[in-house]
């Protein structure tokens, strides 16, 4: 048993998605989850500054005694996790293996796709985590950059035509590609199951990589019995900009109200 | 007359439809750009954040011996203007001045719209700077953060379903409000006019706050014998993200190929 906190980090608040999937499946854990929203969007940056914005995330986060750091971020998964794992003495995971795990579980006809950020996509880290586990996939990777932004501006439903557009022109050479299994390699995605599901029809499998992180972390932690005890969890959240904006998209991604919960603080101290 | 280069930065790559402004018009000088692209972008962030970035973009400017700093970012021109005025001993222009002047002197029925970011917008600083200057006008300010990354993944274009939508969705409520005069209140929008043009119909005026901030700098620099020589001008471009990104974007804002004249450096030194 490890009373301890799990730390989850993320550019902004999509990694509420994947915080989300942890208080459902671990409802007694702790959580101490930090967005860097001053920072946000880490997609598009170049891998020296993701780097330098990771460690910055992780130093702050461990300014906790933390017991694990669940990445929910997919740009800094696919970039710095073997450079963060090397720095850390605590069990760190990213978004990346549990998704392709499962996608790899999942598919029948062999072919899978993986819609992300540029910066996810640019990595290669898809493409090679499937390489080495299951060679035998074909995998079609896409950078889907609107995504994002779209969600943010509350553009995500099913019906509405930008969303549904964008989609359209981003999904379609996937569905050419004829995949079974598509990982939504972005927490922001599971706002966008609907319209991806729409787009796609209904003989693709979807894949949401927070969930999935969730569920390996929840293993992890069973397997070294570092599960915590029966009484009430909590969680607590910390934003690089004003906690205030923070809570406008927070209830959209974790389906709570975090009133009260949010600090800010300047993560360039760490 | 004055041989020292001109400054000019943005939290990107919009700034440079100013540059472009400014070559045309003043085609002998320097210019020195810093688009802040590791940062980027500044419009939905808090005014303490905003205020740090924009010292540190003017203290690595200033590391060039400038005779004046152009501000191409909407945003810091209307959170920051004041502090780097009072911080620094040459002339720091904003974009917000020069395009209320220009549509105060277009309007004939005295409503008059401006469009932004959420940051520019929630600031207060047009209609502040409408009410000084000419408190008889009506304005209508409205937010629209989606508008910058459609531009940036190039969804700019008349006929595209996805910008008009959106452009639909913001504007509308400025036909409603009768405007016959609209500030393009950020340097990114420059390439929706045409979309924006649409959208509001041919009897509205639309203000570039690029090409009016080119203007008034001109006309600042020629009043104090500040204007370069007869000699060719020159430009030199420096990103806080990797140099080859830039190039991406660069072309498509400043109409002009930048090869081999962008340096990377780290912003956060300054």
């Amino acid at each position: 048993m490890d009373q301890r906190p799990i730390g989850v980090f993320d550019s902004g608040l999509g990694g509420l998605t994947a915080v989300r999937q942890l208080r459902r499946i671990m409802p007694h854990e702790h959580i101490i989850y930090f967005g860097d929203t001053a920072r946000v969007p880490y997609g598009n940056r170049g891998r020296e500054t993701l780097l330098k914005y990771a460690r910055q995330d992780v130093r702050f986060l461990r300014s906790f005694d933390l017991k694990a750091i669940l990445i929910a971020c997919g740009t800094v998964s696919t970039n710095c996790l073997e450079e963060l794992r090397a720095e850390n003495d605590i069990p760190i995971l990213g978004v990346v293996e549990p998704a392709v795990e499962r996608a790899a579980a999942l598919t029948r006809n062999r072919r899978v796709g993986v819609v992300a950020t540029r910066a996810s996509i640019g990595s290669g880290a898809y493409a090679r985590t499937f390489a080495g586990l299951r060679p035998d996939l074909q995998v079609t990777s896409l950078a889907c950059p609107l995504f994002v932004p779209l969600v943010e501006e509350g553009r995500f439903r099913v019906g509405d035509v930008v969303i549904e557009t964008v989609a359209e022109d981003y999904l379609s050479q996937l569905r050419t590609a004829g995949v079974d299994t598509l990982v939504m390699g972005c927490t922001h995605y599971p706002l966008l199951e609907g319209v991806i599901a729409k787009t796609m029809g209904p003989a693709v499998s979807l894949v949401d990589v927070g969930a999935e992180a969730a569920a390996a972390l929840k293993n992890l932690l069973a397997d070294r019995d570092g599960l915590t005890g029966d009484a009430e969890g909590s969680a607590a959240y910390y934003t690089s900009d004003r906690a205030a904006d923070f809570q406008r998209l927070a209830s959209l991604f974790l389906g709570e109200d975090v009133s009260g919960r949010v600090s800010a603080i300047d993560i360039t101290r760490y």
